[in-house]
């Protein structure tokens, strides 16, 4: 079928979307949400079929092309639409649905349709589903995470060393990225670091490193801070690296699916995609994080050696305590607040991140065979090498803030007090995050929860126990109406 | 979050949305796809949510409502947005999806806010694929059934019988309905026939009485054609008689996903939704129809038995042939002309489908307690009362054609001849579906194929075979192709 190309006046912010007159969709079996691909001369496009029946805006055998679409294709002319050839894929997914395993070539016919957008968001549900409820062997594992690795964009680095980590997260604060980072750098390894932004949590590394500096470069830029410091801390979604694995987290999130194969082909395929040698995984368990016991922790261990191996990664496993907020900050500027505090060794600096992170970037540094890594880690640390290659990465990146107490907090803050006297027997991570988001973290940089007191540490009736900043008056509220409802189960006095 | 309302000329031809800045989306943490629901006095709907970075289109705090949504809402004005709690349908979802069986509550909570319009396709993707790979046990399908019948609208008829029927399809031409339902409204019972229209079959029994008649009725016109004449053969999808059935059906076509405890609700569900009290089941197995054997047949139809029990349904089971196309015309409306020459005993009548309409309508009739079901059918077919019931039907519902000679057919035709003489073998139902859906069925309703050699006759090389009519040259030269490729495996000669 042939369209003449109108554009209009839409944009979506990502997606490119051909709007079709709902006669013609019904006539092509199409439905809003289906793909085409359409051909003009030498340009290609998949698009996203949305459907209208005002024939002012779209008339039969015309196409309505979105901004996205239209700067792809051009305002006028016909193209050539067809539906896209997925039939293989499909077959695939339902060959795994009804719960057979899926070779390497099935793996990478469905993750590059995914890719090149091939696949509607129902298909792309049923693989998902598909591949939660029967699971993935560790031989599909590595098949996925290869079929991800080969349909994007590849961060080439020649070196011996290429170090990287890798937290599982669901732990409150924890910003040890942005510690062990310029201390390995600081040690003369390179650390292409790509971290995620927040989904459910008040923070990813994403939005706490954006505070002091630009994090959505594209890759030729990563590249050159690369080069220049030998490290970066920038956000992985600015670029093309493993984009299926982009598209599949985005269709688990509403039921909160995480399979470990997902995870795994998640995690992995993106240290690979920037040329990774040695990767440390940090698996914290316990009430509270996303793995609840050990033994859980370390069955997954085992599949990212498994699939480490298959790709051609080293990979260290490391498995923490994961039920308390590491840090006193939670939120993004109170978070990059208490790693420049680190860093500079300010008193106020939270010791338990501090630890964390120099325990984290010892062991990265031992994956190159040192021994003493924590101590060389603390030297590095201690000597202000690591706060000035952090400088470097931030004037590299574009820098917004490097001192702690220019960053600015919430202009609204409401503090909670003890409300009785005794010891401060656990802090607990679920809550703190709920505060935190309430308040408006992380869209709110400046919003969290500044916690005052520490797990171990006795209290008085009446002390404060933490502050929630916010730059909203009903952010605000509904903080605090958690805080009444809950403060006695967050903080824990005995 | 209260948005301020503007309307936008865009009308989906169906669903609500409402077009949001993307940057309220990220705040929200809102994507294309979620829904919401929107609040504006006494007025509320559920939308979904597009997205676009246009501020010229919709500024930050703007909603822009569709054709669709504004005339719910209004065009002007604000609104409170607010996400939808539908934590406890996910909550039962994750439960499915994990091997658990469902209660009847957690299925009313799923179906509730599937036909409310509340879960995002992804969502109900995941509930089709748990209940297909997990599968659903006779009691969760009869609670499936219960769900889809009490969120949506009733017909209600007070008889002690409300005879109907049901086959499962994929047979080609197969046009029983429309001749079973006059013969036994004839008979004096009340039969509110409700069907669908063709999905991937050239014609569904609402395409082709929409050759006849109008057949998207509103539920009050349904109920006034059924009082005036005891029955109607109307379009289900114009009603709202079980609305999840539909949606759910739409997610399940991508992957051709047909579980026997979702299709057992579904068909049930708009039986009972009808006020039917017996209800004919015809299920016809073999190569090339939907389900294969007669040891399937019978596990399906042990389901309805069950399904029908507990909800207060009368089940008769038939088990039919279904290797072959039944009459002579495939496509809408030479299945229409088929379906007047049989019920005006016209000498170009196809046997099969007289037999096949004769037996079913006989059935249907001995479903009340009759006996000679087949004998009373053939004497109202014979004596031309059951023509004059459709004609009464045709005209209530809102006459078209009534004559066979007028219905128009394709402009163009292709006659394709035998390539060798023999006896008839086979005629495969799949090819016959293949070149009549190229031909332009059901879209183009005039287009079809017309079989004027059936299984079993004899024929010489040279005479013709079928005729393939179509109004778009294109569309023939499609079919045209189909025929040489494979006409000797459509009509096996030996």
């Amino acid at each position: 079928m042939r369209f003449r190309l109108k554009r209009i006046q839409i944009s979506s912010g990502g997606p490119m979307i051909a709007v079709m007159n709902i006669s013609d969709a019904a006539e092509n079996n199409l439905h809003r949400g289906d793909r085409i691909e359409l051909i003009k001369g030498a340009k290609k496009a998949i698009a996203i079929v949305d459907t209208t029946k005002d024939a002012l805006l779209v008339p039969e055998g015309w196409l309505g092309l979105n901004h996205e679409l239209s700067s792809k294709l051009g305002q006028s002319g016909t193209a050539d639409a067809g539906l896209i050839d997925k039939s293989h894929s499909l077959a695939y997914i339902k060959k795994k649905l009804d719960g057979k395993e899926l070779s390497e070539k099935e793996f990478l016919s469905i993750i590059s349709d995914i890719a090149r957008n091939a696949l509607s968001e129902i298909e792309i549900t049923y693989f998902v589903s598909a591949c939660y409820t029967h699971g993935l062997s560790n031989e599909e594992t590595a098949f996925l995470t290869k079929a991800m690795i080969n349909t994007g964009d590849l961060l080439k680095i020649s070196k011996k060393f290429v170090l990287d980590k890798h937290c599982i997260g669901g732990v409150a604060g924890n910003r040890t990225t942005m510690l062990a980072v310029p201390i390995v750098a600081a040690a003369g390894y390179t650390v292409p670091k790509t971290s995620s932004r927040s989904i459910t949590s008040p923070a990813g590394t994403a939005d706490t490193m954006e505070v002091l500096c630009k994090v959505d470069l594209p890759l030729g830029k990563v590249k050159k801070v690369i080069a220049k410091t030998g490290a970066c801390i920038v956000w992985g979604g600015a670029l093309s690296l493993a984009p299926a694995d982009d598209i599949i987290i985005r269709v688990e999130h509403p039921l909160g699916i995480d399979a470990y194969g997902q995870l795994v082909a998640s995690v992995l395929g993106k240290k690979k995609s920037v040329s990774s040698t040695h990767v440390l995984i940090d698996i914290p368990y316990g009430q509270g994080a996303k793995v609840k016991t050990k033994a859980r922790a370390e069955k997954l261990g085992s599949i990212f050696r498994y699939v480490g191996e298959k790709i051609g990664l080293k990979i260290f496993l490391m498995y923490s305590k994961g039920s308390k907020p590491v840090g006193k900050g939670i939120g993004p500027a109170l978070e990059a607040r208490d790693v420049l505090y680190v860093l500079r060794n300010d008193p106020r600096q939270p010791l338990d991140l501090r630890k964390k992170s120099l325990e984290m970037a010892g062991k990265m540094i031992e994956m190159t065979g040192k021994k003493n890594g924590f101590a060389i880690a603390r030297k590095i640390l201690d000597s202000g090498l690591a706060y000035e290659k952090m400088v470097e990465i931030i004037n590299a990146q574009g820098k917004r803030h490097i001192e702690p107490g220019t960053i600015p907090l919430g202009r609204l803050s409401y503090e909670v007090k003890a409300h009785r006297s005794g010891a401060i027997q656990a802090i607990r991570n679920d809550i703190a995050v709920s505060i935190a988001r309430a308040a408006g973290a992380p869209k709110d940089a400046e919003a969290g929860i500044y916690l005052k007191r520490l797990e171990g540490e006795r209290i008085l009736k009446g002390q404060a126990l933490f502050t929630v900043y916010s730059n909203s008056e009903a952010r605000l509220a509904h903080a605090k109406s958690i805080c009444k409802k809950l403060s006695k189960e967050f903080y824990i006095i005995k």
